[in-house]
């Protein structure tokens, strides 16, 4: 059974390759009724489009998303919300150089081990480019949750070795006005001349992204095993270039001991919460109330401007040189697809918890 | 929709609570012809019993396992496969201190929100206990995985502070032999001295896993949601109290760089391998036919036999002191689970496989 | 993907061979706070046995149910409710001469053709012993339903060419005091004359049983593909021996007009309704209000105690007479199997239909 | 969960209203390696077009259909196959008279019990057009069965009370060809004859198509639940307007007697395979290789030219005057959607049968 569908009861199954006619996807189980703001969808679609500055890829992508059914006057009828977006500024001679040669770390070899040929044109299937389909169906979603009073927030934590350090309350103008979704301006900074530098090398780097959803109501999750955590986790690795999830304490909790790491119950004011967050919002699989506080890693693109050994389709090695449009860095665009994937998650979840009582 | 079953092709829906009449599950989807070792399956779920030395749960739990159907003079049939233990060693007077009360970092709270009632006994439905339906599951997996010689096999890489050191390659045996399931014999007696002490004091700590994967064939996993990486990640965070997941060079990838993490396709003896294995046996999702490598954090266990803070079910505030039987690390019997998990990931995907070709 | 689950929201699992351990199944998705009236169960498990007269058979199935899961003091918990039913009266040596031999419209050849191996005691898992785990999720959803103001009512139509005459309003007492499951005494008479000489001659006949689901709310049924008219007629179409299914005017609306088919809407007191049911109470796959109603036609079960001419799975011919217990009609009992179908196909859509507007 | 997606391994996510901007739908599952006639697929989908004469509708839908992504150089990639097509002739102002009056026997007083609100611009969601999706993905099933050996063919059987007379083996140019898709010459002149009455009076009749499927391996469906005859079933019922489902004997088979049912096994130059075909092609559930052969009756078109009796949204009675492009009969129409909803279900249990054995 293939894989192009995520979620349950709000699912996204999504379509397109880098270098086909179109990207695009379909939403089922969005709920009638809901006022839909397409001019923030295509905002948030304009958050992972690459070509922005100088750490980002110069290829012009203008991603005008069309949405082709499922709204009428404005508003969700309730059908399936099928979106497209043509692609555009298609240079397919880039790519003949990788035709019959494996690029290291990249889908190449694999995709073609499962299904016996591959569109090598832009990765194909395996570009990154198939994640604006995430984004479209992550605003959507988001809608939908904020009318629930939830809202979703991402920002780069880390790239390369240097950490953001947040002292105040996020605040979504505070990332998106940073080049690297970094709310830290001082670390923005320092990004910037890092990724810079490593452009000029042709080299690449990885990064942290930390999300914060905020106003989840108790309860949220199904055991044993569509644990909100799990959800997210499987979420956040399907997305290119991710190598590790943590939740709240996350690997840190591995040398911790129970009396340090347990939140206790307190009640604030007629309401039952936790005084600590080591548990990142979910308990036994579940949403507890506090906010939930995950981070992603994600390694150096893998398209490097560096000469390479690999070898080709016959076995033979091979010195690669690739040229064309990259980033230095996947951290800054994929911030916007970590909020998208966690908006995605929590709407399904928000449906299913629906039927947990009579 | 509830989430009590695991799996797409290969598929394991479990029930039962730690204090009700038995926990089982049904497999559907094994292939017929398949002669299944009994044995095995009570060998490998012997290994997350508790009760077996002074660092876990003096608990007595036979857990006897009983096939109910699907099984036909030793082989599968095709037809599901059930299975059930009965709960034995019931004392549900240990558990009435937690009717009322919110353990700390526990499930109590949320599945109370979630389902607006709860089984408190022994935790109900929210128990580890739940896992021997994973262990027995992931048991037929692996026997249905070795017939295509792959090979599983986890170990206890922390406890605490203490990190085992593995210089040779893993061996069952060496795991196994371990009450720690470390096959370092050195940190193995730290671990023991750790625990025993926390023991004394009513503490826990938590630690970590890591799993290898053997001899996989290349192109595993679905793009673009079930990439083999995506799926492992919500097998393990699906755990009790897994709080972190991460593969091949994990989050230590953040601070790569593309041209020190990128793994070079080689020609070995005439077969297309990467000379090193950052990627840690996934490219795009899919396997490359390298060993799949992932670490699995795991918090301390939330039951602490030390006076905590905690509120009522009406909000009141108490002190709660929790006796009974509890381990003072779950990892060592964690890493049965982490095993059968990532073995009916595996399993999975070896049967969607199939179908990617005309 | 092996297909032994029902249901997208309110699932069942089922498990079990006729001559093997037990039968059962797993409810996931049982909302929680239901209050369960086990001794109903039991009730309507008694409905599908065998050996209750001279026209049924005279294997003599206790079939006394255990719930081992998902209940907590009498009221689901929300977790997953697993039950089994041990098998006895298991005679082995009553099989062995249809090991290998294909007993015509059976389900001997096909499954040794898929399975490449079949569990031939007593048809294995193609025994209609089987529908035991539908008759009991189906009165837990019967349950769910009832707290809805929904119940479900089914017959027996037909038997061969007598047909009942129902003049008055359906009663459940009606039916089950009937030995046919006919509310129409007449004809139930003539019903059991009918079997009397069939089962003494070896040989069987059909049936249709003809069901009325009341007081759906409007609006059950997704569209496009799981129409509730399409999941009833999986359901029913599911059920061995089933050869037809129809809804509202069925198969005589295909010689109708349009302006004699059509249902006017009119307004009742407040309420809009229809004045006519031709559609069977589903208007563009969704309930309108009316009752639900449709009919099953099964054909005469294929055991039958009359020389036979078939091959062996060597391919040579063979003259097969099979021994035993066997019913000359299946009708009696499979309404009981139809009615719980229904109910889990209408639990089902009750809570998918909670996700239908924000 | 709502209901867009049809099967399991080759999957069908439909979209689009009749009056939006595009129907359309994703595949997901098509294996790689699949070289795709498209001009066959454009063919194909003019079978289902309206306006091709007399007595079928007159609007104009070209329905040039654009294939989006799964495809390179012409074979299937392995990657989902997305399509559309853009709703053209497109006069909303026909259905103004509509937007709060419910039609009698249409999906309009139900949807909007469903969603609360509706587009009721052509039905929207509910209209038949949205059927084209399921022809093309309809015929990309046709073309991976192909290679299979296997073939599908659906008839007109009966048109109100004109029935065919078949004494051939059916053959495609002769259904096609037929303006009725009727391959009886001399019923297709009375069909023609009694809708074009029809179509003058504004009425609507209703009919069965019949439908062959050849050369199945044995084995196919999956018990207990996914049977091959209630996959059928349920794809059936799922278009609109269908109202009874039989498949074989049918309902015939509720007067028969088992002597006269059963299909006795025969060997022919060895091979196993029945003397009669009662079971049409299926025992137990499951393909026993005979042809598949099963029926589907159709309601007559519920817009009518003629004045109804009706409600409006507030509940006053409304005459209703019907304008605009309607069929006397959907059955010439649905001939290939039958086919194309077969051929779905078929491969999705082609490529489910690869995991019945290890």
């Amino acid at each position: 059974m293939a894989g192009n569908t995520f979620g349950t009861a709000f699912r996204l199954t999504s379509f397109g390759e880098s270098h086909g006619p179109a990207i695009g996807g379909v939403i089922d189980g969005c709920p009638s009724g809901l006022t839909l703001d397409i001019d923030r969808v295509q905002q948030d679609l304009s958050y992972r489009r690459p070509g922005q500055s100088a750490i980002t890829t110069s290829r012009n992508e203008s991603d005008q998303i069309e949405f082709l059914s499922g709204i009428f006057e404005g508003v969700t009828t309730g059908a399936p919300i099928a979106f497209i977006t043509r692609n555009h500024d298609i240079r397919p001679s880039d790519y003949s150089v990788i035709e019959n040669v494996y690029r290291p770390s990249h889908a190449d070899y694999t995709w073609e081990a499962k299904y016996g040929l591959r569109d090598h044109r832009g990765s194909g299937r395996a570009s990154a480019r198939e994640t604006l389909a995430r984004v479209v169906a992550g605003s959507v979603a988001a809608q939908f949750l904020e009318i629930n009073g939830i809202s979703t927030l991402a920002y780069t934590k880390s790239i390369g070795t240097i950490n953001a350090e947040i002292t105040e309350p996020l605040k979504r103008e505070d990332i998106y006005n940073s080049i690297a979704r970094c709310p830290d301006t001082i670390a923005t900074e320092e990004i910037e001349q890092v990724l810079t530098v490593l452009r000029s090398k042709g080299d690449t780097t990885g990064g942290i992204i930390e999300c914060t959803i905020k106003n989840l109501p108790a309860g949220l999750g199904e055991p044993v095993f569509d644990k909100l955590n799990a959800d997210l986790a499987k979420a956040m690795m399907s997305i290119n270039a991710a190598k590790g999830f943590e939740i709240g304490s996350g690997f840190k909790a591995s040398s911790m001991k129970g009396s340090e790491h347990n939140d206790p119950f307190v009640n604030k004011g007629g309401t039952i919460t936790t005084s600590t967050n080591n548990s990142g919002g979910i308990q036994g699989g579940l949403s507890n109330g506090q906010p939930v506080v995950f981070r992603v890693a994600f390694k150096p693109i893998s398209t490097i401007m560096i000469e390479q050994d690999t070898v080709n389709s016959s076995g033979e090695p091979e010195k690669l040189v690739v040229k064309g449009r990259h980033d230095p860095c996947v951290v800054p665009r994929a911030v916007i697809i970590v909020e998208s994937m966690a908006n995605l998650v929590v709407a399904d979840h928000m449906l299913r918890q629906r039927m947990s009582k009579i």
